[in-house]
């Protein structure tokens, strides 16, 4: 009855094609000249759900990007199962370092090559095709499925909140599922169960009006650069933990017997500084690097901007000097909290002699999933289908707004499926997706849209309500 | 005899025309997409030295730039006289702080905005347009003259020492003038007679071989972006000084007498910020905003580059980051010693955790001018033609190598008649030329031509040799 092999097998060119189609549509959130690629690439998500059978497609607008929303209601009694993913992706910058076109997707070593190929539009496709596989040769799914894939995920999804909250009804389900993380290996699949919150924010700091000549005026004005350079130094300890007062305070300790159980199944230090291509760790005394991506916050600067950009020297003091930062949160931090904290600290932190501005881009809250839900264990199962081994149970420091917005607002956990490898380059140059996973990541879904009829409880009747 | 006024009044508006066209052509010598500009702007400024009647006129290629050479050499026994100024421009970046295109030259309010109009292209026509005066009217000059207008300037000006040392005996003069400093104000005309030397230097600091995730590996590794703020926020100590060993070693005490002088003649710390447009200074303890310019050093970030630059956030540790650095010197610290010790505090502030690397754009030496020399009271008494009142003598925080090169190569002093004003925004976005200065620029070059011819004695035959 459920032939995965062979129609991976028969197919397995058209949806690798497919998916460059998808690829190709450059669908940066971030950056506004790309607001049209976005919509674009909704359109074309819409008109392929619609094409294998989906439902009451829809392309929903925001005040930013689109929704993409359809379903298939007909399972009667069963669960129903909410999918979600994101058509959006990060920027390409340095376009340089990219040994091919972000947006010309190419295979190379059973891998494609693209930005997006794996954050998300890759993963979000082994479920589109799972989909198609039981509409193809049934005309029926074995659960109530409802997808729901937002253009806003890499901009902290700003829209999909109120969303969700406005149609939650329509949306209710017993559990979600996406694939938008990473396993531990090649052959080591992982379900994640914890995400780290986020905080994104810039800061600015302001010397004089404009540049200004560093012959004539070098040395009797703060430069911006340096006092910035000055803030950031001191927003880390000599331990590595950041010093920002209070940011630690409701930081949750973990018992003993998680920490044993993230070392017996969680990466070695080794592996991570192997999978990053790094020498040496760095972070916070006492802790593992697993741990620290994990269940200890960070703050990152992902950026500096600030005076002479080009070639060659130029000699000026800037007026102006720009950094991005992230700051990861764990539970049961408050992100709103911490980025008052980040504020007054940076306050205290800015000499008299320049002035600082903080602004924040978006928040995102730590979430975590019970691991002895009953679709934790439907998806145990379809892992042995779809990789030949159980996934182990791994923590994520990434950040993932909507599993949290899930739990709170319908209610239902998020089993996290990925299907990235570690070294799948996700938001820098060069992403890929490793096409072995993409095929066993349509296995796995075939198999865990079944074993989800089976084994969890429903007790909703999804098909009585529509979306406004 | 000399109709100064009337030849600036009658002629002022063809001058300024000329002056655009010479503006026009976009010659930032930093830029390697820029090097055709400098090469036709080079042409140009040949062309033009011809067309006013000067003699030998010479484009003359070097590994960069060319150099532009012309003489005039028919004034027998009388001095020798080599005006020298430079035709390249710095970077316009960044372009959309302009309110007109840096290219595209354009008058407001007396004013004459573009890159370049007031450094040096502007200051250097005013004594082109002297040396036409002599040749229109009486085709024939009160001194002998060598023009020397270098394309390089801005980029340290690499090839123009090796010139000068080749061709001493061919440049051989009494006496050099230039213009390419700055007055105290607007009615306020000085000499420069002190420079500080500088280093223009790049750090680069690498972590991983490419960017990662800030979410999954925020907090285990070490920023790069962050190591490199650590680095510089400890470069000065908290007392304003440069924290980098035996770098004050041989810095020169001043008198009390002449640290007297600076504080007469000099602008006042309120006159300094009130040019930059800033509200407070910063800097050494124990010196005025004047001295800490002039004769203190200085070490300030031009730039910083690294992680994301565009619009919006995004989640990455980068694997670089880059500051450039310059470093202003004085009497009688030596640039290759200061990079030298520079290197090894980088060395020493580099944690294990990245690896930094030091590049040098370029090293330039403080020289010093004798405020006694014949050529000093021939340059007053021009001014008070002019100007209408005696220059003050001042330092400038400001590099030019070629004053040392003079006083090495040639053992001639060079007179620094600057006519750019405070606010000129010289290597600003912006940057203007005030057209009186550049009229009364014009006025006294001619009469500095005829005070030099009076004042400066002379033992040479400089017509005898030719360059090769």
């Amino acid at each position: 009855m459920f032939q995965h092999d062979l129609f991976v097998r028969n197919y397995s060119q058209r949806f690798v094609n497919e998916l460059k189609d998808f690829v190709r549509i450059p669908s940066v959130s971030s950056q506004p000249k790309h607001a049209p690629d976005v919509k674009r690439c909704a359109g074309w998500l819409a008109n392929h759900l619609r094409q294998i059978g989906l439902e009451n497609v829809r392309v929903i607008d925001t005040p930013r990007h689109p929704i993409v929303y359809a379903d298939w209601l007909h399972a009667a009694a069963g669960p129903t199962l909410l999918v979600y993913g994101h058509y959006d992706v990060q920027p390409v910058e340095p376009l340089d370092e990219w040994r091919t076109s972000p947006f010309e997707p190419t295979v190379r070593d059973q891998n494609l090559y693209g930005r997006g190929a794996c954050d998300d539009k890759g993963q979000l496709f082994a479920h589109v095709k799972a989909i198609e596989f039981y509409l193809r040769n049934s005309r029926r799914l074995p659960v109530n499925v409802k997808c729901l894939f937002e253009g806003e995920e890499e901009v902290g999804s700003p829209n999909l909140k109120p969303f969700i909250a406005r149609e939650r009804r329509a949306l209710g389900c017993d559990t979600v599922v996406m694939s938008d993380t990473r396993m531990l290996g090649s052959d080591r699949p992982a379900i994640t169960y914890a995400l780290r919150g986020a905080l994104s924010l810039e800061l600015e700091v302001k010397g004089a009006s404009g540049d200004l000549h560093s012959g004539n005026y070098g040395g009797a004005l703060h430069n911006p650069l340096q006092a910035l350079c000055g803030i950031i130094a001191r927003l880390h300890d000599s331990r590595g933990r950041i010093a920002v007062p209070g940011l630690y305070d409701r930081v949750r300790c973990w018992s003993r017997r998680e920490r044993g159980y993230m070392a017996h199944f969680g990466p070695s230090d080794k592996e991570i500084l192997r999978h990053a291509q790094a020498i040496r760790g760095w972070g916070e005394h006492g802790f593992t690097l697993y741990e620290r991506t994990t269940i200890r916050p960070a703050l990152n600067v992902t950026g500096i901007t600030g005076g002479h950009q080009g070639v060659g020297g130029k000699s000026i003091v800037p007026a102006r000097a720009v950094a991005k930062i992230d700051i990861r949160l764990v539970p049961d931090q408050e992100p709103a909290q911490i980025e008052q904290l980040f504020r007054e600290q940076v306050c205290r932190l800015t000499p008299v002699t320049v002035r600082s501005e903080v602004r924040t881009f978006f928040r995102t809250k730590p979430a975590l999933v019970n691991r002895e839900h009953p679709a934790m264990r439907a998806a145990l199962a379809a892992y042995r289908h779809g990789f030949g081994v159980a996934p182990v149970f791994v923590r994520s420091g990434g950040s993932i707004p909507v599993v949290n917005e899930f739990q709170e607002l319908l209610g239902a956990p998020t089993i996290l499926m990925g299907f990235a490898l570690p070294d799948d380059r996700i938001h820098a140059p060069n992403e890929k997706f490793h096409l072995p996973n993409f095929f066993k990541g349509i296995e796995t879904s075939i198999a865990f849209l079944r074993e989800i009829a089976q084994g969890v409880p429903t007790e909703r009747q999804p098909y009585t309500i529509e979306l406004r």
